[in-house]
């Protein structure tokens, strides 16, 4: 009963609690600003010319871009673009980035059908919830055995937003779920090549087709997530299906949702933040090396030594901290692929030496600078920018908007989305956001 | 480097043995009957209204039908059409069945430009060929955990058809397979739902897009199968790669490819025979008992006890066991929902008992007919129709393709593809293929 008690508790949630809500909106804006700015990156021109190549009809909008496309293909493409610069909201108990999957499927059904603004947000928090309680039901072994955990659950997280907005009955959404559930996939194996984005926005399309194909007719299982071959079962070594539902509407995982200040995995910024605190006690030059000692998981993540380009320098905790300390920040330009290839950024690499502590936790890392004269400073982070503990604020994720999205879409329309999108919910016109979205 | 070899394999291996080729051809009728005639079953009704409300182009036919859809949806559609009366081919090995997730693509391929019916076979026995090592290098493992190793593994067979037929490059293709692989899906819980069908065709297409983004310079995992957190390693808790490539060439997978003679899984099978081999010895109303002893796969996939509709039918021994009793054959007739309501059928059904029975092979079962009087008769299958042992003759195959495709075809039209199905690697047009295939 698991998955009817799932369904029929995103059926029964009417009204989201104020600060639920207003979380909803800042990660709803964070997302968008993701999508945009990452809109002109060459995995966008490829799916974007396959969609075009294959006739899709222009009915809704490509953010950041002057095509269109059908809903599905929009979907994917909308989902992809917010995830290429690794710098999308992340719920830090399951290493899950929920607005990915499920964000993409409520704008092309509010643009669609014109949805009204508070119904969109309460299916995009409902989405997120979903998906989020999910992976916790099924984290760590899940993600350990090597599943992307945001393409495997983001899918329930996208067809529960694509039912609540489609208007399925509760039969509808259990069968929706089941098709959904069943599309379950992504491996980790694709870090740091184009596919890992493609993860997200394929969860976004499969769960927004499973919702489509419910609505007319299609059966599926009715018990997908607690079957004895159903996704948990299947997917996760270990399990702890009380997540799913326990205390519903009472505890939020949505609000344990975070945003990275920095264009790459969360395991690597507290390394970022221990390096710009080290930065202003030696010129590179007289820098002999650097010690790093981060939790296992970012050696295991990202342990690239010699990256090759600029997405391959995200999965590279050499790089990160080499270009962090170089250049104080850690956004999309430090991982161009010219950067990647930048002989300082590689003398400097050369320099950092890791060591995994288990003791860390996965927001604490420590830099230890040896100079060329041997003598020594260090920075320990206690929580990275951007934990639960140390959250970006209001300003620093309207400046992270603006930077992503004046380039695309210019001041103006930037600004304009930044008003829209406070007070989301009482917007009138969802078509009037989505006309600012496009350059 | 078990995926590069795959790819090398597969785009050196420019000509079929004589053999193989022959059972390609069969293969592909067997498929296409298949496909016409489950083509206007209520699933298809579905995914069709989905594709065009969508507004997808007709570009490529739908078989067995008048509307044309774009390559994408028409893969998927006649993917999970030709899997939806449960009769397609099987690899009995690994009760994977190989033309699903293949064939579609090869067919849409084949009419969007015009390929040479000899490439298409090529492409059409390399696709099935490389999903069924694969399968072989992660059965039993993989299907025993709850995969629909069909939907799983049949990506990658979709994908390097694709691969083939658009002409990719080593690299292209083995990063094809990458973006195949991380789609991988399906999960056996579907079964005895619409959506089991949808498993080869949703494989179909996203082989398909994979090669199609990949020609176009998408990126991904150039070791798909064998990285620490690939496909293999994260599927399957046993594993031997070295099925993918040994002997390639010299051994073919694909010629341990069966045909199925009854509407059902292949696991029914040797119930059936066994049924209609005693059904001369009582009248249904004599019968007191039927006792089955069966392979325990049998049990585990097809114990339902009391279905409500004709796929549930298909999922319950008791069923199959009773009809085949009482009408003396296993088509899809013997799976409406009419038939699982019938009182006859139930009470029949009411009186068959099964073991399982570990030393019987899959393909073996017994039946043990006890009457009202006592008196008894027994009836043992050494090897089921359709099984390695015991094939079906090319008259069976083409007078199921006729039963299949003449009441949505016509009988003209099921002639003309039977004589061009019969040489058809000399045939030159293959968009005369196409013409027959719409009523």
């Amino acid at each position: 009963m698991v998955s009817l008690e799932l369904v029929r508790n995103c059926l029964d949630t009417v009204s989201l609690p104020a600060e639920v809500a207003e979380h909803g909106q800042n990660s709803l804006l964070n997302w968008l600003g993701l999508a945009i700015g990452a809109s002109q990156h060459q995995a966008i021109e490829i799916a974007l010319a396959t969609a075009l190549e294959l006739g899709a009809p222009g009915e809704v909008a490509i953010l950041g871009r002057r095509e269109k496309t059908d809903r599905l293909w929009a979907a994917l493409i909308n989902g992809m673009s917010s995830h290429l610069f690794d710098y999308d909201d992340t719920h830090l108990a399951t290493i899950h980035h929920p607005s990915g999957p499920v964000a993409p499927v409520v704008f092309v059904l509010g643009e669609k059908y014109q949805i009204a603004a508070d119904k969109l947000l309460r299916a995009f928090v409902l989405g997120c919830e979903a998906e989020l309680r999910i992976s916790r039901a099924i984290y760590p072994s899940h993600y350990d055995l090597g599943w992307h955990i945001t393409g495997t659950t983001g899918v329930f997280g996208a067809a529960v937003a694509a039912g609540i907005l489609l208007d399925l009955s509760e039969e509808q959404l259990l069968y929706a779920l089941g098709i959904a559930g069943t599309q379950a996939s992504g491996l980790r194996e694709m870090f740091g090549t184009m596919t890992k984005s493609f993860h997200p926005g394929k969860a976004a399309q499969n769960g927004l087709l499973a919702a489509m194909l419910a609505k007319r007719g299609f059966t599926s299982s009715r018990q997908i997530l607690e079957a004895k071959r159903g996704f948990a079962s299947v997917l996760a070594p270990n399990y702890d299906l009380n997540w799913v539902n326990a205390n519903w509407g009472e505890k939020w995982e949505f609000l344990e949702n975070t945003f990275k200040p920095y264009a790459c995995g969360i395991v690597l910024h507290p390394t970022i933040d221990a390096c710009l605190g080290l930065r202003s006690q030696a010129e590179p030059e007289e820098v002999k090396e650097i010690r790093l000692r981060v939790n296992p998981y970012v050696l295991e993540l990202t342990g690239k030594t010699t990256p090759q380009t600029g997405l391959e320098g995200k999965f590279s905790v050499y790089h990160t901290a080499a270009v962090a300390y170089l250049d104080g920040d850690a956004s999309e330009e430090q991982y161009a692929d010219a950067k990647v290839r930048d002989p300082k950024a590689i003398a400097l690499r050369a320099k950092i030496r890791t060591e995994a502590d288990p003791n860390l936790s996965e927001d604490q890392a420590e830099a230890n600078l040896i100079r060329q004269d041997g003598s020594e400073a260090a920075c320990f982070i206690a929580h990275a920018t951007g934990s639960l503990q140390k959250p970006m604020t209001r300003e620093a994720l309207e400046r992270k908007f603006r930077k992503l999205t004046q380039p695309v879409i210019g001041k103006v329309k930037s600004n304009a989305l930044l008003s829209q999108f406070d007070g989301f919910v009482r917007l009138s016109d969802f078509n009037a956001v989505i006309k600012n979205c496009r350059p």
